[in-house]
C-alpha cells in the first residue's frame, strides 16, 4: 500500500513571535519549511545575526526572512499564530495583509475563544472571499516550556509537544499534512478529532492552576497542593470546568480529575505562564482561560461559582497589576 | 405596675483594651460603672495621664483603675472581653486570675466560635465551680467604627450600637440587667433572644466583605459592587452563609441579601476591618469569620465553594501578609 504525502507546502508566517513563534517557527524552519517572521522588538537584531533557540534538546541558529510589519511580510499560505492573547485586539490589523482566501490560521494560543475572534477578524478584512474563514482555522495546543533571552534569542526549557486539530470538524488530510511539518521538525503532534475537547481538556489544569497562582497570593503547585482548603478548591475548580465543558459539548471523565491532580503533584513547586506573567508586571490572559469559560458555562445555565470568583479576583489583580 | 431594677452591678474588668474595649470600658465607666482595664502598650499612659476618648459623639477621658496584668487585676464580676481573635490563645491565661465561679464572660469580638473558646479556657482553669461555664457567657456584636490613636487615646468614628444575647438561651433579666448599664452609658443596645442568630446575620454582611476585601486586592465596597463579577459573588457568599446559618439552626430570610447589598451601595467606598488590618500588615480574624463558619457548614454536609475558596485565598493571604 502507498500513502500519498500531504505534507503542507507553501509560504509559512509566523504572527506574534514571542518564545513559542519563535521556538516553533525556527525548528519549522530548521527542517527546511519556509518560515518568515514578523517582529517587533527583534526585527533589527534578527535581521542582522539570525534567530538563536537555546533549548535542552539543543541551541541552533537560524537565519530566517524577517519583517517588521504585516504589510511587508504580506501574503502566507500558513499563518502561526502565537501572539499573546491579550493583543488579539491586533489580529485584525495583523491578517489583513498576511491572509488571503485560501490561507490557513493555526493559532498556537491559549483557552478557549481564540479561534473565533481569529474568524471573525478575518471575515472583517473586506476582501472577496474571506467568508467562511472559520472553515481555515486550526489550532494547536501547546505544552512548552519557554521563554524570551535577549533580543534574537528564545529559551525552551522543557517539553515542547503539540496537540493540532480543525476548529471546525474532525481531522482531515490537511491536519496530518501540517502535523507531519511538526513532526518533521521533531515536534511530537497528536492529531485530534475535537479542538474545543483539547481546549477543556488543558483548561481543566489551567483554570485552577494558572488562577489560583494569582489570587491566592503567588501561590505555586505545591502551595495548593500543601493547603487542605486551596487543594479542595481546585479539586472544585476542576469539577467545574468538567461540568461547563459538557455544557459546551465536551464530555470529560471524572477520573480527569484525580489523574491532573496527581500529574501535578509530580511538578515540584511549579509556576504557571500567569502567576508568572503576573510576577512580571505582564497582562494576563484571563479572558481565554478564565472569562470565556465562565461566560460559556453561565450561557448554558451551569453554575461555576468557583470559576466566576476566581474570575472576578483574577480580573481585578490583572487590572490592578497594570496599575 | 413597679419594675424592678435588674441593673448590673459589680466589679467590670475589660480585657483586651484595644478601641473597641477601651471605647465601651470608658462609655461604662464615665456612666458611673467600676470599670477596670487591663493594658499592655498603654498601661503606662492610663495610669498616669488617664485614658482619652475622642468621639464623634463627644470627646471624654476618664481615669480609670487600669493593671498591667491579670494577676493584678484580679476576680471581676463581669469580664468584657474585646480581645481581637487572633490573639484567642491567650484567653487561657487572661482568665484564670479574673473569673471565678460566678463571673460574667461578655464577649464583643467578631464571627463564630469565641463564646466556645473562653467557655473550654474557663473550665480549663481549675478553679472548683468552673463547670457549666458556657452558662455564664454572654456575646455583644457591635457595630462600631473606632481604631486606636497614640497611647492612651482611642478613636470612636462612627455608629456604636450593640446586640447583647446570652450564649445559652433565650435574653433573662441577667442579659437586661447588662443591657442597662449601656443604656445608661447612651450605648443603643439590643437585647436578643439568639446569640448565633446574630453572629450569622452579621456573618452575612462580614464573609463577603472582609473576604473579598483581602482576597480581591484591596477591594472595598465600591470595588466589589462596581463589579458585575465580584457582586455576584459578594451575593453567591451571602447565599452560602445564609444556607451555613441554617444549617446550624438559624434561619435567615432570603431578603436579607438584597437588603445587605442595597444597605451596603449606600456605605461609600467603606473598607472591612479585614481589609484595613491587612493592609497594615496586622494579623487577620479568618477563623472566626471564615474559617469556623466553612467548618460548620462542612460539619453539616452544606456546600460552601465560594467561601471555601475565600477562607483558602485569605488565609494564605494572612500568612504571606505577616511575612
Amino acid at each position: 500500500m502507498e500513502t500519498k504525502d500531504t505534507t503542507f507546502q507553501g509560504r509559512i508566517g509566523v504572527i506574534g513571535a514571542g518564545a513559542l513563534g519563535c521556538f516553533y517557527g525556527a525548528r519549522l524552519a530548521r527542517a527546511g519549511c519556509d518560515v518568515h517572521f514578523l517582529m517587533r522588538r527583534d526585527y533589527g537584531v534578527v535581521k542582522e545575526k539570525g534567530l538563536k533557540i537555546v533549548s535542552f534538546e539543543g541551541d541552533f541558529e537560524i537565519r530566517p526572512p524577517v519583517f517588521p510589519s504585516a504589510e511587508a511580510m504580506g501574503r502566507c499560505d500558513l499563518l502561526i499564530v502565537g501572539l499573546k492573547t491579550t493583543d488579539n485586539d491586533a489580529l485584525r490589523e495583523l491578517l489583513a495583509p498576511t491572509a488571503g482566501p485560501e490561507t490557513l490560521v493555526l493559532t498556537m494560543q491559549n483557552g478557549l475563544g481564540n479561534e473565533e475572534t481569529i474568524a471573525a477578524a478575518l471575515e472583517a478584512n473586506g476582501q472577496p472571499g474571506m467568508a467562511n474563514a472559520a472553515e481555515r482555522i486550526l489550532g494547536a495546543p501547546a505544552f512548552l516550556c519557554s521563554h524570551r533571552g535577549e533580543p534574537g534569542v528564545a529559551h525552551h526549557t522543557d517539553h515542547g509537544w503539540i496537540q493540532l486539530a480543525e476548529h471546525r470538524g474532525g481531522a482531515t488530510d490537511r491536519t496530518r499534512g501540517i502535523a507531519a511539518l511538526f513532526t518533521a521538525a521533531a515536534i511530537r503532534c497528536e492529531v485530534l478529532d475535537s479542538l474545543v475537547e483539547a481546549r477543556w481538556r488543558k483548561l481543566v489544569w489551567n483554570v485552577p492552576f494558572n488562577g489560583l497562582g494569582v489570587a491566592a497570593g503567588h501561590a505555586d503547585t505545591d502551595s495548593v497542593l500543601g493547603d487542605a482548603t486551596l487543594e479542595a478548591t481546585a479539586r472544585g475548580l476542576m469539577e467545574e470546568t468538567i461540568a461547563a465543558a459538557r455544557a459546551d459539548g465536551v464530555t470529560i471523565e471524572k477520573a480527569y480529575v484525580g489523574r491532573m491532580m496527581e500529574h501535578t503533584s509530580t511538578m515540584g513547586a511549579y509556576k504557571s505562564s500567569m502567576q508568572i506573567d503576573y510576577e512580571n508586571g505582564r497582562p494576563l490572559e484571563v479572558e481565554p482561560i478564565l472569562g470565556e469559560p465562565v461566560r460559556r458555562a453561565k450561557a448554558a445555565g451551569i453554575a461555576v461559582p468557583r470559576m466566576e470568583m476566581l474570575y472576578g479576583i483574577v480580573r481585578r489583580a490583572d487590572r490592578l497589576n497594570r496599575g
